[in-house]
């Protein structure tokens, strides 16, 4: 097997348990280099660092996929899939969960969604495309699914040299499923849907609004396909009024607000969230609960400081819309803005609106998204729930 | 009213809203100082600040009840306790929980408990103190309770130059009671029992341990009253053993098992954990789950290395004790240790114990104490729990 040596001096990340070898990083190596093929990598004094596979043409070269000598097969990728769904059930989920959360299952660059009976897969790295029908075979066995459908069409796989593609991983099937959540039913477009087509990530969060919405009037901003909105309606909000830009989303959200009997309570607007929440907080309109589940605002560290006055700004916007004594429910979806500089950037927005804030819930993604410290990608979502009052 | 003014330069803190001014943040007083009386703080430049109570005994001179010209009166005691009680109903509370979380309800120093129909009082400074009789009144007119206890037998009242002690604010009654809490029930002895009597402050995270003990062996540490241990049985645990250097605890705490009717899956030993731990990780004993709730380990910042020594060795003998891919369940109850330092001390602890971690749940106190950014000591509790997997 082709041997790959780390220079002398390499990142505390490695040996502290990171998989990540950046081109940068490698000293030497030993062995012809086909793309995809597993390697092992050493460090400079030869002692085993792990076993992963390599592509020359990505800034990350090796990622690595075990710490130890141990054959990487078919059998190797269903011990991997059976361990994490064992992880989920032990934590309780049953129907719906993220089946494998990349470099936190120690499977980097994959992610598979479960959906009760269907599966959608994201491959995300050349090595890791290389091994898609060990994985579609392992989830055959140890589930017998009623589908499995790849939603590689993201631009990230350029940088590994693969093309972007969707399609069946298995026979053929009606791509718009329901799911169950909370005891609420939504459809879930697997084919057409964001990402792998529904947000699992938020599914223990949308529980923690279970008592604020009481009887509340509502209002939630970037609804998508209006989870957090028919979850208020179910909980005993007394009005729901979620918001997105997206035609498509607002018929989505709606057909969901239909499919749990809740659309006389929950209404759905396309509109341009920051335009009108600025406009009906100069018209003094009110709400009890505002919810802010905000896109990313940037997916490069370069721009850090364009997504922090983006959160700052629809915060501090949201803010101005709630009664006094009020809650704002309110997240980011990017682990380039930790959960520090988060709650710094929401103190910020309550000091330009005049609010004071208390703390009610403070967490990350739902468990079946693990998180590794030291891996920041794994530590991405942030969800708040304040009480914000007038200074 | 006597007029307090401030230095010029003085810490960001107050301005952000921080309500204790200490003694050397003051430029000068005019007007007669009286223990405990009612003053109003201004800024160099007569800008008002706020409005509190006076010790020149105490460090913290005065500590702010109100950033507005406000009356401080028996009336103002009844509005602050009814926002509390309302604030705790909006987010879910309704028989047990803690009432008055001092700064975070902008009234300091006081503590006030709610066991179903009984209340629990801490004034645990003098200006505070002064009040008990207005916040007994309304207590009484809020909740028409069937008992009020004062519970100031703590010694950071000589601080303030107040004399430690307990006994009935109302008419007396049995202070031995039973609360339900997540459909379980417990003996509080308000009289005798640690602090208040009852750690409302693990409520909402005994929940979380709902999925990880089913059909597990389970141990905990630092039981005291044991419900951690009993709530373990009430979600399926086939075995649990919790453990406590006293006597007493392991006595109440047996009762509580009894009272639940789980004694025959929940056992308690008098045993220091520290010692036994080690012993029993050298002996090969493994469990499914360990939960561990230690006490502060220190109450002084000078002492925080000593703090971090001892969380990090009672989690390393706890992780050693735990099966491949069982969890462990630890806590930490003092502010002086923040979440990030918490967290490091984990992640030494399971680099000694050559054990990888990845992080399930990672929350603070329950709700019912909310955190104030800015006030350290909102900030206290840290609840966490890691899936173990050897390295």
């Amino acid at each position: 097997m082709t041997k790959v040596f780390l220079k002398k001096k390499i990142a505390h990340r490695i040996a502290n348990g990171h998989p990540w070898i950046f081109a940068n990083e490698v000293d030497r190596i030993d062995g012809p280099v086909t793309s995809g093929d597993t390697v092992d990598v050493f460090f400079h004094d030869e002692k085993f660092v792990g076993r992963g596979y390599i592509n020359p043409k990505s800034q990350i070269i090796v990622r690595l996929l075990t710490r130890k000598k141990e054959q990487v097969d078919d059998n190797f990728f269903h011990q991997r899939i059976a361990d994490a769904w064992n992880y989920r059930k032990h934590i309780g989920y049953t129907e719906n969960c993220r089946l494998i959360f990349g470099e936190a299952d120690e499977m980097p660059a994959l992610i598979i969604d479960k959906f009760n009976d269907y599966f959608v897969i994201q491959t995300l790295s050349l090595g890791m495309d290389k091994w898609k029908p060990a994985i579609v075979k392992a989830l055959q066995s140890i589930f017998n699914p009623k589908g499995i459908y790849e939603r590689n069409d993201v631009p990230v796989r350029e940088l590994e040299g693969l093309s972007q593609q969707k399609g069946f991983l298995s026979d053929p099937f009606d791509t718009n499923i329901v799911i169950n959540e909370n005891g609420l039913e939504f459809h879930v477009d697997i084919e057409n849907g964001q990402k792998t087509g529904y947000f699992l990530d938020q599914q223990d969060n949308r529980r923690a609004i279970q008592h604020i919405v009481k009887g509340a009037d509502v209002l939630g901003a970037f609804t998508y396909t209006g989870t957090f909105e028919i979850h208020a309606a179910h909980y005993g909000a007394k009005s729901v009024l979620g918001l997105d830009i997206s035609e498509n989303a607002v018929a989505q959200a709606t057909r969901n607000a239909q499919l749990n009997k809740l659309d006389h309570i929950v209404k759905f607007e396309a509109v341009n969230a920051f335009d009108v929440l600025k406009v009906w907080a100069k018209e003094g309109r009110q709400y009890d609960v505002v919810m802010l589940d905000p896109p990313a605002f940037t997916k490069s560290r370069e721009n850090i400081q364009k997504a922090i006055t983006g959160y700052k700004e629809i915060n501090l916007r949201g803010m101005k819309l709630i009664k006094n004594g009020g809650y704002l429910v309110t997240s980011s979806c990017t682990n380039l803005v930790q959960p520090e500089l988060f709650l710094q950037t929401i103190e910020m927005a309550a000091k330009d609106a005049r609010k004071k804030l208390r703390q009610v819930t403070f967490q990350a993604q739902a468990s079946d998204h693990p998180i590794v410290w030291g891996m920041e990608n794994t530590n991405y979502l942030k969800f708040l729930i304040v009480e914000v009052r007038d200074r």
